[in-house]
């Protein structure tokens, strides 16, 4: 192989002499060999990189900082990146130490060699454009790293947000399909009262309403960025007008309505929008999961089970079973869920850990979030349309349950009291008889009362 | 004991006669004797069910489903309730399984035999007033325990974001006191830039304004409730305009801006609010744990220590070393914080644990969430009125360090680079000697330049 | 109130003339005013703690560092507590900061002013014998509290292995008396192959003797003390002798086979036992309520269920819908496991926060893994006596699903394959003929060797 | 793409003529598009697969149930496998429904296609030796899943296990170096009594030590594996003596002392051995995590901080500040910390949720203990090699502490009473004097005698 030799504080050191990363990578490569996942794999983040470095060459060039040709190369190099090239340079681990200083530097270094080849030079001739002082000018890894993290995440977070709308409507359509299809309300389990298998899917489609406009809440937190804040929030090292020149670009550069933050030193070290989001997608995940426990049981059977509805066939279900068709979509759905909620306790450690002027563990904490929202995004797209979308009621089998239920006597309660109802339940269900004709026989109520009031139909729809 | 003898499904039973509670309370004690702690200890939610079993009444009274002057016994048995009365009748254990069954058994049972009473009846004579047919009447546990937990709950946090408030104005005055104390910033625990100790304490609070501004907005969701629901959200049983009712006396009765929930069969079923308001809970944990670690570091020492400021001595630190004075109050309060991680995810559990129709697992919902909010409360309270504001500084040391730190090479960064500056602080750090006089030594720059650049005073505020 | 005067380093303060307690108890009140539970609600530290006093003050009186009728006053007064006395006098808060010192002062002083008592002096009299300088001769907070917490939750496990056994042994009489029961098995709660429900009780009993087993493992741990490392491990300030002869006594006045640390530096600031217990309480309630979901399941219905399984009714079931019993048992046992999982990462948290040479938060510790024993306990008392003990089956219904099912298939796998068994299987579904009626019709199995085959008693037992 | 047609209870489906994987795993990568992960990224797993498959084929052979040649070519092309050939065959989702099937499957195809080449036949000509048929004979994804779930997670802990040896010996080898260094031992950050540096770094040397005997109990537990199982544990569909050949082949394969579980039907549906792996997985985190945490705070400054040890540099440490290095190697452990003790919540939900005969989410299990294991294993290795090994101490730093440190008044103790010592303690706080001047002043001990008691060297040992 090749190698150029970089030098740094710690001496020199060789790397790939066609590597676009240099010797700040290397070293990190060396130190953090723990997941073998490069932050490539989030390709939000390094195009979020690219457009922070952008903006703060042009607002270094604006401020006269960065003479306009380097400001002009640092710009092509990040936009190209932001197209989507040099993708496979980004290389350090997802887990690292150090605040985000690698990812940072990988980013800085990257760039400023592309940079350099615009500009004619070799890789790694940094005199004439330097990783530190040119790319990285009036930044800190502490105020562009996670201005990036949050320009990704917003990104992310729109996809799930769209994913989630397509969920929503997929859970819309079947209510109304099964609008008509009546069947036993159950708590805790047990028969309870009518309604409709509309209703119950409906209540899905809210939800997961609900839990989008949480999830928008959350995302406006992130448009507050720290960018100018440096070290510790305190701008050293930048000139007067620099934080809202480099907003001012990022703005433009991302088309996202991003502000500065009101108070920079809180900004730097405060995790508290991260938490909170990743506290919102634990709320998502919660009712995903709900909803997949509800699926599998309300599709229990075939003959053993619920078998309320059935899940469209996706795959064999068994190695050994022949004709066996399991829940695997929503089952992947409830594994998803378990994972962002163990995610959310690593970012709230991980926020908890942080230490006077700056958290050093967001690495791991856009890690988790970024796993969190792009396997719930995943997860919300599978479900749509590999479950939810081909469901089908038996309404046969529902209206049966209806029928036969003990919870009818629930409806007589304002009719004849509470306790006499208790006693014909208990009767229907020691007996195996109905409760209608036992309410009949002991002339509780008229036939045709008796008829009008049990029609199931009533008993489904509220009075609110 | 003398006992009167009440009756249930189960058959007959004896309950102390002069107890409020009956058969089902009695029943459910035996059931569930798990914490030996009764839910009298949650005021807010005796208060709150007293409000909706009151509301319920009227609502029930004005729709001519009740005979006036029970709704009117129901009601004054209520007010008591609500102001203080028979707290030690609510006696069911506060972790319990029913989805709140046995707590609103408990509550019907005690306003019944109240009203009872305030009918010149004895307690027990149900044929006059009945805890189920009249103080349940067009209720259901399903609807009106969420209902009263919900306004619980709203109470208890606003008790909390008193708290925060407070707390946060400890911050900021101490923020003020402290604004000319100069100080080096930290990153990674190592040293950084400089800044104030004013800036520091100024960070808390705005950490704290935020975390209740996330408070205010997830209390705001809890003001949906379902009362009119009944059973499963579809509101059998009750009369048409029975829920508008319900909910127009239950905002009078509380005062508070309370809404019928546009879905009722997804809010019965639907724990997402507690979801939410339990991560942000969270969040407020994870700030004042983080708040708690730098004061206790910051306040490290005597000698071997930070050693920046100082906490005021509130009891002796041991039982062995003389003198030795500990953070005890931020001790307690990172303890806390973990309490309330815990709890979330138990509240996370539970709600992901709801099926079908009904969460049934309420009742550690409330208990968790109940948990979390006082013991946050008490903690807020504690350390600000034991702590911060007893809080004094060290400013000869804190400048000492800004005097003595390498940090300052991080200033020559934009006269003379980073790859220079790298040299001088290594140099510093290798020699033991000063960042200025080696500058100085090499002419990089020239000496009035030099003071004026460093004028620690020049570098803690930013240029926003 | 009349009151008494006592003195520490902060100064002058009044306690009641009445309580045992003094000033460090009276300081640490007002600190710690979070729960208002008092320690005291954890009897087994009370004991645990005059246990330690006890022999600690045998062991100094045997090196000669305490006279003997002191010693003989602070034994007696130990011994008094152990039998239950003075048990209102342990005030201080269950959440509180300083690493159990408050707990640990509180034991100190009520221990010496009923010694006081005995020898004839006024409570307060300190000049005759000291909470510090007696009571906690040779001991400090770190050691003495911790070793206190050691043996306290050694009983308290020890009650729950017993409850552990009951339930246990309830689940395996069910086996026993279920032993005939054929019912399907299911995967995925989709139907699978047969088996009996005494297979599926006895699953349960296994459970719960795998994990008592492990919990035997993990309280073994605890039996090592670091009594007499004092402040940090380095046994300052005690005599040469002294912790081999404070464990020897320890082991006579608890009778359990207690061993001092062998590196009293680690065990001092060590929380590994403590987490690792916490880690099999949490596997028990994963258990405990994997089972409790499988019994509501089993038990739903009584008709759109699966209605396998009575669980005994120990309450009504709902305040509006008469006659419907639910499964409360296991719901509040299913809550008390989602505590203790929560429970567990409070644990975590606070283990994970030590530092350096001590671990501040053993408080909490203790109060989360107190809560989880006894929580834990009760759950498997009431589980065994409440519910897994009236337990019966519906054989009809379970012997039906068998008759009834495609999962019969599988069982031709060994005589047609696969491939063709998943065809008749198919075919099954769609038609709603039975697996046993096609494959004669196609002629794939002889009669006799069929019907041979599919005895369902013949699918249910393992062939190991 | 060239393709082959296969077919499956869906229908026909082509698959790239190429793939060794067939219908099941073409379907199963469109049903789990969720984190783009193949299982191929756990060797182990991939590795242990081929072994069960292997096993399974010599006792299917044993018992006359497979024709020698087809059960040869099978454990030949297993033999491939394990040697690491056809891995990037191995290409379902690592996050997945159906509870392995979709693993199982995969490894059944790729096995039975480059068996069906070893026999010359082409891939996908089934009629010859057939994925489910003959690779999968005797076998259900229910117990050969696991059983090479469990084969995985042996040897991988096994790399844990010496990573942490190695951990181990380097503290230990840093224990001898800093035996000499004495220096304030901090309990709750607050100076102490002294210790040497050595005690402190022999503590995380034990504390490893004993982590790993824990970590060795949990794997024993794996070693009981279910193979004979099944679909739920009743062996339907095997021969008698299969389940005894297949472990005893098993055995043979691996080298493992294998054992068949005794009860089939719990072992089949019970994942405490996972639930009981993470709780020891995470209760190693802590301690790593509260190591690194110590490692953070003694190396802190250089400055403005404890300054008691060096960190070897690894890396520059920040893009602005020159010279600053960070503890970059610590932070990257907490991290692992932090998304190991998050793994575990995930592990437990995933246990919890388990119904009936199966757990349907084990996939997620083994994916969070991969990835705990494997960035355990590695952070280990890093910590040892890139930062403990290098580790120096500041030997006139720590000393100076000492001398200067008030909790040298804890030795007097015993010479003067607490009351005494805690008011010179007090008098040398306020006045910034010595506590041994104050002693000699005030003539409260002879000067030889005090110069004695207060060598530090004499406090640092333990009397145990």
């Amino acid at each position: 192989m090749t190698t150029r030799t970089e030098h740094d504080l710690l001496g020199d050191k060789d790397v790939p002499a066609d590597a676009y990363w240099g010797v700040h990578t290397a070293r990190a490569r060396e130190n953090f060999p723990i997941t073998g996942v490069p932050i490539a794999v989030y390709p939000h983040l390094v195009v979020a990189l690219a457009a922070v470095k952008a903006a703060a060459a042009r607002a270094n060039a604006e401020l006269g900082l960065l003479p306009p040709q380097i400001a002009k190369a640092i710009d092509e190099a990040c936009a190209e990146i932001r197209a989507g090239a040099l993708r496979d340079q980004f290389v350090v681990d997802v887990i690292q130490g150090g605040a985000g200083t690698s990812t940072n530097m990988n980013a800085n270094e990257v760039i400023a060699n592309r940079a350099l080849e615009l500009l004619g030079h070799a890789k790694g001739d940094y005199a004439h454009l330097h990783p530190n002082e040119h790319v990285n000018l009036s930044q800190s890894t502490n105020d562009a790293y996670p201005t990036a993290v949050n320009i990704a995440t917003i990104t992310a977070v729109r996809e799930l947000a769209e994913a989630m709308t397509g969920l929503q409507q997929a859970f819309a359509d079947k209510a109304d399909e099964f609008s008509g299809v009546l069947k036993m309300g159950r708590t805790q389990l047990q028969d309870a009262v009518p309604m409709t298998l509309g209703q119950e899917f409906g209540t899905y489609a809210v939800m997961l309403g609900e839990d989008r406009l949480r999830l928008e809440e959350a995302v406006t937190l992130l448009h507050e960025v720290n960018l100018g804040a440096t070290a510790i929030g305190t701008g050293l090292n930048t000139a007067p007008g620099y934080a809202a020149a480099a907003c001012r670009h990022l703005v433009e550069v991302t088309g996202l309505p991003l502000q500065t933050s009101p108070d920079l030193v809180e900004a730097t070290q405060d995790c508290g929008a991260f938490v909170h989001l990743s506290g919102v997608l634990k709320r998502i995940a919660v009712k995903l999961s709900k909803i997949c426990n509800d699926l599998r049981l309300l599709s229990s059977g075939p003959r053993a089970g619920f078998n309320e509805i059935n899940l469209p066939p996706v795959q064999a279900g068994s190695s050994i079973m022949p004709g066996k068709i399991n829940p695997v979509v929503p089952e992947v759905v409830n594994q998803v869920a378990f994972e962002v909620i163990g995610n959310d306790v690593t970012v709230t450690m991980a926020a908890e850990a942080g230490q006077l002027q700056l958290n050093a563990f967001e690495p791991i904490i856009l890690h988790s979030l970024g796993a969190s929202i792009t396997h719930l995004t995943a997860a919300c797209h599978v479900l749509a349309d590999r479950c939810v979308s081909g469901i089908t009621a038996n309404p046969v089998v529902t209206r049966g349950y209806v029928e036969n239920s003990i919870g009818l006597a629930t409806a007589l309660n304002p009719a004849i009291g509470y306790a006499a109802a208790t006693e014909i339940a208990m009767e229907a269900l020691a007996t195996g008889r109905g409760v209608a004709e036992l309410v009949l026989e002991r002339k509780l109520i008229p036939a045709e009362r008796l008829e009008e009031m049990l029609r199931p139909e009533n008993l489904a729809h509220p009075r609110g």
